[in-house]
C-alpha cells in the first residue's frame, strides 16, 4: 500500500520533470490520482509512463497555452494546444461553469487535447457550485459499429454528476461500450476469459479470447448482441459533441494513446476531443429544493427490494466513494507491473517513490 | 394501408372532439402520427384510444395554459398545466430552441405534462435551425435498477438529432432498457419468447415470457447481464434531468398512461416530466464546417467494413427515415386490433375513419 501523499508527490515530480508548470504539475496529479483513489486503477498512475512516452514522442505540450477559440454566451470551443488532458479539461471545464454562472448553463467543446484521466474527476467539479456536472470524451478506436468489423469508436465515457443535500452526490460515469477497456487489461493480466458480448474477432464472431484486440478483434458496444445499436449510438454522439463540434479528430481519426502507433494519415481535426457541460440547478427550481427531492430520489432507489442473495441497490458513484475513503487512509495498491513501471520512470528522472 | 391523409384527418378530428383547440389539434395529430410514418407503431395512431381514456379520466387537460414558470437567459421550466404531451412537448422544445438563438443554447425542463410521443420528433425540431436537438422524457415505471426486483424507472428515452449537409442527419431515438416496451408488446401480440436480457420475473430471475410483466416481472436496463448498471445510470439520468430539475414527478411516482392504473399515492410533483435541449452548431463552430465534417462521418461509418453476411452499417435515423419515405406515398399499414379500437373511437365521436 502506498500513501496517497508519497504517490501524489513522486507523480507532481514527474509532471514537473517533463515541463509541466507547477500548477499544472499539481492539476494533472490530482486528475490523475482521483482515478486511483476511487478505484479505477487503469486510469491512474499506471498511465503515468503513459503520458511521458508521448511527450518523449513529442505528441504532448507540456506548456500549452489552453485557450477559447470561439463562444457565446453559453458555449465555448477551447483548443487544448496539444497539451496534457489531465490540465486542459478541468480548464475547459472551469470556463463551463463560469458560463453557468452567468447564463444558467455552459457548454465547453476541446479539440487539440490528449487523455483526460477519469470522466468522473471533471463532471464532479460542477458539484460544490450547485451545478450539474457533464463530461465526455472520444478515445483511441477500439469498437466496431453494430454490423462493423472496423474500430471507428474509442470507449468514449459519459459522466454525469448531480448534487444532493444530505446524500452524496450521484455520480455516473461509465464507457459507452459493454466492457471499459480497463476492465479488459485486468483480464489480459490475469489471463481469465471475457464475457460473452465484451468483444469480437477480427471477423465478427463472438470472443472470450481477453486478447483478441491484438487479432485485430473490436470492442463492442454497450448493450451487447441484444441492443448494441444504442451503445453504438451513444458513443456516436460522444464523438460528434467532443470532435465534430470542437474541430478535433473524430472517428478511426482519433490519435491512440499509446506513443508506438503511428498517429493516423490525413487527420481531420487536431488532437482527441472533450466535452463538457455545466447545469446551476438554481437555473430551473432554487437548489434547496432540488436537493432535498435528489435526497428523496437516491434514498427510494437505495432503499429498493432487491432480488434474494443480493446485495443492496447501488447509487452511481457508490463504489468510487467508499473506495476512495478507503484508500485515503489505507494507501493505494500499486500491482508489481505498475510499481516497477514507476520505478523506472523514477530513475530516469532521478526521482524515488518511497 | 391507410392514407397518412386520411389518419391525420381522423385523429385531428378525434383530438378536436376532446375539446383541443384546432392548432393544438394538428399539432398533436402530426406529433402523434410521426411514430407511425417513422415505423414506431407502438407510439403512433395505436394510443390515441389511451389519450382519450386519460382525458375520460380527468388526467389529461385538452385546452392547457403552457407557460415559462422560471428562467434564465439559457434554460426555462416549463408547467404544462396537465396538457397533452403531444402539445406540451414542441411548445417546449419552441422555448429551447429560442433560448439557443439567443445564447447559444437553450434547456428546458418540463412539468405536469403526460405522454409525448416519441423523443425523436422532438430531437428533430432543432435540425432545420442548424441546431443539434436533445429531447428526454421519464415513463411509467417498469424499470427495475440493477440488483431490484421494483419498479422504478421508465424506459425512459433519449433522442439526439445532429444536422449535416448533404447527409441526411444523425438521429438517435432509442429506450434507456434492453428493449423498448413497444417491441415486448408486439411478443405478446404474437406470443413469441423474449430475448433472455429483457425481462425477469418478480423474484428477479431471467425470463423470456413476454406477458412476464402482468405477474410482477420488471424490463431490465439498457446494458443486461454485462452492464445493466449503465443502462440504470442512464435511465436514472433521463428521469433526474426531466422531473427534479422540474418539479414533475419521479422514480415510482411517474403516473402510468393507461387510465385504469391508479395515480401513486402522495405523489412528489405534478404530471411527468420531460427534458429538452437545443445547440446552435455555429455556437461552436462555423454551421458549414460542422455539416462538412457530419457528411464525412456519416459517410465513413456507413462504408464500414460489415462481418460476412450482414447488412451494411446503418446511421441511427436511417430505418425510420426509409420508412417515412415509404409509408407517407405506400400508406400505413394497421394491425386488426387497432384498427378496431380506432372505429369504436369513431362511433364514439361519430367520426369515420375512410
Amino acid at each position: 500500500m502506498f500513501p496517497y501523499q508519497d504517490l501524489h508527490q513522486f507523480t507532481q515530480s514527474i509532471f514537473l520533470s517533463i515541463g509541466c508548470p507547477a500548477e499544472d504539475a499539481k492539476l494533472a496529479t490530482d486528475v490523475l490520482l482521483s482515478a486511483d483513489l476511487r478505484g479505477v486503477d487503469s486510469h491512474g498512475v499506471a498511465r503515468l509512463s503513459g503520458y511521458v512516452r508521448l511527450w518523449e514522442a513529442g505528441r504532448i505540450n507540456t506548456a500549452p497555452q489552453v485557450q477559447v477559440v470561439h463562444e457565446t454566451p453559453s458555449t465555448a470551443v477551447v483548443d487544448g494546444d496539444r497539451g496534457l488532458g489531465l490540465v486542459v479539461a478541468p480548464k475547459a471545464m472551469a470556463i463551463a461553469i463560469q458560463k453557468a454562472e452567468q447564463v444558467g448553463t455552459g457548454w465547453v467543446s476541446v479539440r487539440n487535447s490528449n487523455h483526460y484521466g477519469i470522466a468522473g474527476y471533471h463532471a464532479m467539479q460542477a458539484l460544490s457550485h450547485d451545478m450539474i456536472g457533464l463530461a465526455m470524451t472520444n478515445a483511441s478506436p477500439l469498437v466496431a459499429p453494430t454490423h462493423a468489423i472496423e474500430r471507428l469508436l474509442g470507449t468514449n465515457p459519459i459522466a454525469v454528476a448531480i448534487p444532493a443535500q444530505e446524500q452524496p452526490p450521484f455520480v455516473a460515469d461509465f464507457a459507452t461500450t459493454t466492457a471499459a477497456n480497463g476492465k479488459l487489461e485486468i483480464l489480459q493480466r490475469k489471463n481469465l476469459e471475457a464475457p460473452v458480448g465484451w468483444i469480437q474477432d477480427a471477423a465478427g464472431q463472438d470472443s472470450i479470447n481477453p486478447h483478441e484486440l491484438k487479432a485485430g478483434g473490436t470492442l463492442l458496444p454497450l448493450g451487447g448482441e441484444t441492443g448494441s445499436h444504442k451503445g453504438y449510438c451513444l458513443g456516436s454522439i460522444v464523438d460528434i459533441f467532443s470532435a465534430v463540434l470542437s474541430g478535433a479528430n473524430y472517428g478511426p481519426w482519433v490519435p491512440p494513446f499509446v506513443s508506438f502507433l503511428p498517429l493516423p494519415a490525413n487527420p481531420v481535426g487536431e488532437g482527441i476531443g472533450h466535452f463538457f457541460g455545466s447545469m446551476r440547478v438554481d437555473a430551473f427550481r432554487p437548489a434547496a429544493e432540488f436537493k432535498a427531492h435528489m435526497d428523496n430520489w437516491i434514498t427510494t432507489f437505495r432503499n429498493a427490494k432487491t432480488k434474494a442473495g443480493q446485495e443492496a441497490v447501488l447509487i452511481p458513484g457508490d463504489p468510487e466513494r467508499l473506495m476512495e475513503k478507503e484508500r485515503l487512509t489505507a494507501g493505494i495498491p500499486l500491482l508489481e507491473p505498475v510499481l516497477k513501471d514507476l520505478e523506472s520512470l523514477g530513475q530516469k528522472f532521478g526521482i524515488t517513490l518511497v
